[in-house]
């Protein structure tokens, strides 16, 4: 069995969100699966200095804008939402507690997470609109409320994102392919040869 | 008459160098002319609160590794200079000064100062090597040099760089295609859809 890919994100990041409209499609592909990896980037960017683009002298006009383009031209739904960033501790806390429920289940909460803040405009910071969003079947909103609460949950996507800085990982999307690093949205097609040529 | 594309980058920036490689082509196959502007990317990043991606904890180790392997995708030669980066006033003020007196000439005398630096790995902040670069044929030393210290020469790269910075040009490589701005080399293709499409 070839290594899944791994896909890291955090949940405030449009172009983590742009890829993963992408990733599954392009893993698919290679016969290989994604391990989706969501992540704290405002933890990792206090260790590389960095602040988010939006919140930067000229260049968050120019992300803004880019956002939109790139978007565009991919056919994803996306509109920057209010408030931009957020916080995405209550949504990744969700993930991880899915994916120790039923890891089938966990790359579509990422999914409909990313949906709710990028097309809907929810403001997943909010334990409650989490909760609204993994909740439902036989999910009672109470097994989320409680998940997202949990210790071990806390622990764990502590421990993710400390893993993560510590292999190098620092931004969103970051994707891992056999242990090749590549970072940004713009980089999928970069991944896509990688994939197909073994390297280069 | 199209109107040129604008090409702006910094002497010393790695992605820089490796659009310069492919932006001519790029312009050729839609009939258009190219706008060569180099620009002091430390100064701009001084408003916009950046630091040079080598010098960042993570992001220095990852971009160290993406430049060469880019290189090898474009078929580019690349070696990281040493030192890295660079001042690039000696050599934007050579570029701005043959421009001056000979625009057709500009273009190739960019290339050379980026191979200098690039290929060569000779450090082009220092005058004697961009004067190195510089002169040859018709053009003596001397006239290199006098070129690099006239103070109209000095006032046109402040002004070029600060010109950048008020339309809110930050990085390197930057292009614009009739108003619309692409940053980054990973951008390219999106300038040659833009370009192939007239926007999306």
């Amino acid at each position: 069995m070839p290594k899944p890919i791994e896909f890291w994100f955090d949940f405030s990041s449009p172009y983590g969100y742009l890829a993963s409209h992408r990733i599954g499609d392009i893993a698919a592909r290679f016969g290989r699966e994604v391990l989706w990896r969501p992540f704290l980037i405002g933890a990792v960017m206090q260790r590389t200095g960095s602040r988010p683009l939006v919140e930067r002298n000229l260049i968050g006009a120019y992300a803004a804008h880019d956002f939109e383009r790139f978007a565009r031209l991919l056919g994803v739904p996306f509109r920057l939402p209010d408030p931009f960033p957020v916080s995405s501790v209550a949504a990744s806390r969700a993930f991880y507690w899915q994916e120790a429920r039923d890891p089938a289940a966990a790359p579509a909460l990422a999914r409909a997470l990313y949906a709710a803040y990028f097309v809907d405009g929810r403001d997943i910071s909010q334990t409650s609109v989490v909760v609204d969003v993994a909740a439902g079947g036989t999910t009672t909103r109470a097994e989320v409320e409680a998940g997202i609460q949990d210790q071990a949950i806390k622990d764990r996507l502590r421990e993710v994102t400390d893993g993560a800085a510590e292999r190098g990982i620092f931004g969103s999307p970051f994707v891992i392919v056999d242990g090749e690093a590549f970072w940004g949205c713009d980089r999928l097609p970069q991944v896509e040869r990688w994939l197909e040529t073994g390297g280069w």
